[in-house]
């Protein structure tokens, strides 16, 4: 089977190189590979510039999550446009230029699509997602799009130096209560054992149908969804190399943390 | 800086696939990647068989170490050929069509080397050495060729099913306590924070000069070492899909288990 995959390689890098001209060539298997750059640890301890280019990141997935070099703002990476939704709500589309502290990415292939999905809340939809996956060792990319009676979602607000933590930083957070909207979440399911590299279980973001609100999701209500999950056997995950990132203290243990980033509410 | 490394990757990848006519191409900047076969955690939970080939191994790294389907021993890939120390304490070369349940390897290439190394013992190398890494948040594939007046490795005992778990079978490994000898270490220490996907800190094999002798590393005594590091930014993870993977429970948690595989000395 990895041969395959190689021999698919070949061809797809061959094409790129060729057409590209010198443009950095696409991931090997890249449908199959989730692409993470830096670890959700050193994004909460404060490490919130890096070296990889929106540019570069394009080329590694069209489809993902992140933010952007001075958390500034939830990012949102759908057909191949890099979207990011600043503290004030507003939606904008990221230009190569700009960098990133933390993303992770795919090229999406739906392996399985399920259509006129309801769900009540976030937790039940995961839970009906995960009733139909082969395994909780994978990776998968999850894309849903439908309409949302109900959306809770917030952004990081862009920060200076000296960066504090993300755990103090989501204190100041922005929540935006989103109703009858309509739109497409964007995200990950990452198995518990990556937890700290990656967050382990759902992370989801939001974009609305009209490119207008979004954000990272904490809750909502979904109506007629259609669910479709890539399920990803390749994880490739690139370090960065500047002197904050190598002196962080990145040392395991960070579960109550991770929770307290990815799902405060407000109500905590 | 990842610029740089994708126009290499793309120099790299094209010259490959033109001169190998539809061979696996090696990975994208395969000299900075450490490529890894499942995880750690799978192995101690007795998912003792894997698809990868040795053959498709090759292509994505010259150096490394593993083992082989039913726990067949310890392995050991140096220069680009794969070695197998078996619970005899026999070495034997690999064949492409064996398959690998867990690996780890590169193309090494060291960014530093260190001649006239003396250490009384593995942890005080591991010191030494740690004392000239840039960062302990990076991948580093790690070669030490000296002479050795004490070394202690073990072997594990090829397994039948039904498969015991890991921390089982480490009860009955094979350790040989080899004076005077030469030859090389070769392994890799990896970031804390990647504990259950691949060991934390140092994970090193053992072959002789003249290999016929081997195996899992449990300590030396070195003498004369020229100790080689290859700092590796970039991880890839390959997941298998097979039944016995997606169905283990790798929940986190394995640090004792982990100790115990790794260092079990029988004085325990």
């Amino acid at each position: 089977m990895h041969l395959r995959l190689w021999h698919t390689g070949v061809i797809a890098t061959l094409l790129i190189a060729t057409s590209l001209q010198g443009q950095p060539p696409a991931a090997v298997d890249k449908n199959q590979q989730l692409v993470q750059i830096s670890t959700i640890n050193a994004l909460i301890k404060g490490i919130y510039e890096g070296d990889t280019t929106i540019g570069e990141l394009r080329t590694m997935g069209s489809f993902g999550i992140g933010t952007l070099n001075h958390l500034d703002g939830e990012m949102v990476a759908m057909d191949g446009t890099v979207y990011q939704v600043t503290s004030d709500g507003k939606v904008h589309v990221v230009p190569d230029a700009a960098k990133t502290p933390f993303a992770s990415v795919t090229f999406f292939e739906a392996d399985t699509t399920t259509p006129s999905v309801d769900a009540d809340s976030f937790e039940a939809l995961q839970k009906a997602i995960d009733a139909g996956l082969p395994s909780e060792n994978l990776f998968y990319a999850v894309k849903v799009t439908g309409t949302f009676p109900k959306m809770k979602v917030r952004s990081v607000t862009r920060q200076s130096e000296p960066y504090r933590p993300l755990t103090e930083v989501v204190n100041e957070q922005s929540i935006f209560d989103i109703p009858d909207t309509s739109g497409t979440l964007i995200g990950f399911r990452c198995p518990d054992y990556v937890q700290g590299v990656n967050v382990a279980d759902y992370h989801m973001h939001f974009l609305s149908a009209d490119k207008t609100q979004g954000g990272h999701v904490l809750g909502f209500e979904l109506r007629d969804g259609t669910v479709e999950v890539d399920k990803l056997a390749n994880y490739r995950l690139i370090l960065p190399e500047d002197k904050k990132f190598l002196e962080a203290d990145l040392s395991p243990g960070g579960d109550a943390a991770i929770h307290k980033v990815e799902k405060l509410t407000g109500k905590e």
